[in-house]
């Protein structure tokens, strides 16, 4: 087998684990065959005997491999003839080989730029305790959702958006709400095109559903309109993913213009467009409209939530699309999970129709923009090695490392160093190296940024002083 | 274009509309090409021109067909060079050809035994209403569940199965958690095998992965071993989705000694076994473990719901299975929608940890019980044509119509009299017509279990005078 540890990847030995899995379930070792000996097997793959000794186990856990005194590693048979009533081997049975494990949590005690949530302090959390005592009281918990959703927060998310009650869709979270697009529209091999970085949860619906990823080249301004026609004429994808404001992973903001050429070129190829507007309401100043407010061709899937802006927890997000377009995506909600929960559905309607939602979303502006500054700030001050743009809304900042640093080794590195980051290489849909980290300036307590800034400016200085620090190994086009 | 309309499916210019839809999607009527005008069309297929009107007025509805005066109806045409900005053909970027609408709704004022549903009279509304109160002052509407599930509830869970909280996975109904089985087990071609009849929502869910169905057939006990091993014989499927207890739609109760050979059956065939348990506490009487609690080959994957006891609103159900196959559906929970919103788990958790539960179920029983006691009498005294077992549990009574009557005419001639039933077609995973209507004795009110038999008995009587009543065009097997 040839293994090649990716340095920037999760630990070796899941990776080794995972190509065995692989191997196993792809046929090329047979059930019933054996493992190399661990010895063996170290020496033909130059890694550490400790290594394949924790992948055997990784394997072992996975009910693909059983270990006999004597006879050393086998893989576990799966032969449905055989009359002994044993286990079944579930490894086996995945629909899809497996995948590397996600990126390990931080490690407690941790100061966390890595994930994207809004750290605690700014969710509203009074104010919706008081519309979930409401709700109750009103009898939402005795209601069952229609498959579009509450109309209350139906009609409550249209007013807000704009647009026709008739156009909206609430789903459990932008999550489902991806899941929702993708089960209404891809089938196996079917393109898709986005952003180069993207956010992954997407790449990963996308590819589940059996898609092809194509990724457009961003510049400082967002998605290349130039890149994008190439894209559409060569790949012509069923739609077009993009997260045009406050985007994730980099927070740029798509401009006017740029707006306006991405909706012409789409209308032109009559490629609809799913757009994540899940950060848009975050702007620090004056924001051009969604691509669904300039659309006059009918073309824009807009997906929003609350899990940006007033809590996750609600687990709740809506699509707005045409008509036309919601008549597909409504019984793929309905054969998802039937509706959404009714209750949450109540509490956020009875949230977006009081006088503090106005309130919160201003305050929650300038927090986010006070985080930001003091974010710069400290990066300034601790990390003045990496570069990154000044965000005008959203959560994250996109910093880019000195050459030739790995942004995977320092993510490693900051964890040790007891401050989580993202390594960009996560987000981008081919997947690789990148020479971006994502720091998200929304999640961890305020009073931690600058902390968390002197720890990732000591594991970075740790890095570039270790003579052996993992590099980038070929040149990475400046995502 | 060959086209039969089936006397017990949807109003036939919807059949039409969906066929018509099909060929477009499928190239057999080209993009660009025009329809029949609607006098040749009519006489061509022999059907009236009112209803040819009607299937176009669908297709244009569908956006996949324009009307052009002096014309006549033209296939939407979807060439992505054309340099005009038109809007994009939504309907035929489906990942699915467009299936047949679900069966209408009763009209309004009909008394409903068609849906499984529990009437709101069964529900512990106070109860519930308590513990959300308690719930939310507890602060859980600002807590984010884990992907398996909030803590407390999954505990709660695994101790009324006697299992370990590791084993219990939470999802948004049993929808969901078909959806999340699906997703991690099946690939497309795979083979699924289930009962006939079965649950349609399971279909559904198993067809949209691309599986192959094979129904095995059921006696008044339930599943058929000896036509059980047949089919894993024969189709190698990847699992086997069962309803032993109360099955929808039969209300049939599978004995311990079938449960016995079918657990050793498929772990013979080292297949496991997705159990589908949500009407499962639900017994009259004494009733046989779930396949879970004798499965000591770890091959059964339990499924569990709150809709069918509690609340349908929570959106709650559960999987329970082996530490290795939750290692599969884990993942699969959590790229459907991360997870499931803390509120209505905390208030389950409450409910379930509360004195009032074990209360609940007992009224529950006795209330169900004494309502199919109810409409059997009812049935006798209206409908003596029919013919039924007597359930032992759950919310179905499975009536056998008289020779020959084909049940979907039943169930559009008992809506115009005013009473919902569900033709047994709709639960045949090879489709075509039943010779039995399933009726739910927990939906209604209790008051209006006698009306609905009368008006029952009414609409097939009606039905039997008809010298043109639509028949069953050829034997069907006893299901």
């Amino acid at each position: 087998m040839d293994f090649r540890p990716d340095p920037a990847g999760p630990p070796v030995y899941i990776q080794l684990a995972t190509a065995l899995a692989e191997a196993i379930r792809a046929g090329r070792m047979a059930v019933g065959s054996r493992l190399p000996s661990e010895r063996m097997h170290a020496r033909r793959l130059g890694v550490s005997r400790t290594t394949i000794t924790a992948a055997y186990q990784e394997l072992k856990a996975m009910g693909l491999v059983q270990a006999h005194v004597g006879r050393g590693a086998q893989v576990v048979a799966d032969d449905p003839d055989r009359a002994a009533a044993e286990a079944v081997a579930w490894p086996l049975l995945a629909a899809r080989a497996p995948r590397p494990p996600p990126p390990p949590p931080a490690p407690p005690g941790a100061i966390g730029f890595g994930d994207g949530w809004l750290h605690p302090s700014l969710l509203p959390r009074a104010g919706l305790d008081a519309c979930a005592a409401r709700a109750v009281e009103a009898g939402a918990l005795a209601g069952y959702a229609p498959i579009l959703g509450l109309p209350a927060l139906r009609e409550s998310l249209a007013a807000r958006m704009k647009l026709g009650v008739e156009e909206v869709l609430v789903t459990g979270g932008a999550q489902q709400g991806l899941n929702v697009i993708t089960r209404a529209l891809l089938a196996p091999g079917d393109a898709v095109v986005c952003e180069s970085p993207t956010w992954h949860g997407a790449v990963r619906a996308f590819r589940a559903a059996g898609a092809e990823l194509a990724g457009v080249a961003m510049d400082r301004e967002g998605i290349d309109p130039g890149a994008l026609e190439d894209a559409l004429l060569r790949r012509r994808p069923k739609f077009v993913y993009l997260i045009p404001s406050f985007h994730c992973p980099t927070g740029r903001l798509l401009g006017l213009e740029r707006r306006r050429q991405v909706l012409e070129l789409c209308a032109r190829f009559r490629t609809p467009i799913v757009e994540s507007h899940v950060y848009g309401e975050l702007a620090f100043g004056a924001a051009p409209p969604s691509l669904k407010a300039l659309d006059t061709a009918g073309i824009v899937i807009h997906q929003g939530s609350a899990s940006k802006t007033i809590s996750a927890a609600l687990r709740l997000g809506w699509l707005a699309a045409p008509p036309a377009a919601l008549a597909l995506l409504a019984p793929a909600k309905a054969s998802l999970d039937l509706s959404t929960p009714a209750l949450p559905q109540a509490i956020l309607a009875g949230f977006l129709a009081g006088s503090q939602v106005a309130r919160h979303f201003a305050t929650l502006r300038a927090a986010l923009q006070r985080r930001r500054d003091a974010m710069l700030a400290a990066l300034a001050r601790h990390c003045p090695e990496l570069r990154c743009a000044v965000p005008q809304g959203g959560l994250y900042l996109w910093a880019q490392l000195p050459t030739p640093l790995a942004a995977g080794a320092l993510e490693a590195e900051a964890a040790r160093h007891g401050v989580a980051v993202r390594a960009g290489g996560l987000f981008l849909p081919a997947g690789g190296e990148s020479r971006h980290i994502r720091l998200c300036f929304a999640a961890p307590a305020e009073a931690e940024i600058a902390d968390g800034a002197e720890r990732l400016g000591r594991a970075l200085r740790g890095l570039m002083a270790r003579k052996d620090a993992p590099c980038r190994e070929s040149a990475v086009a400046a995502v």
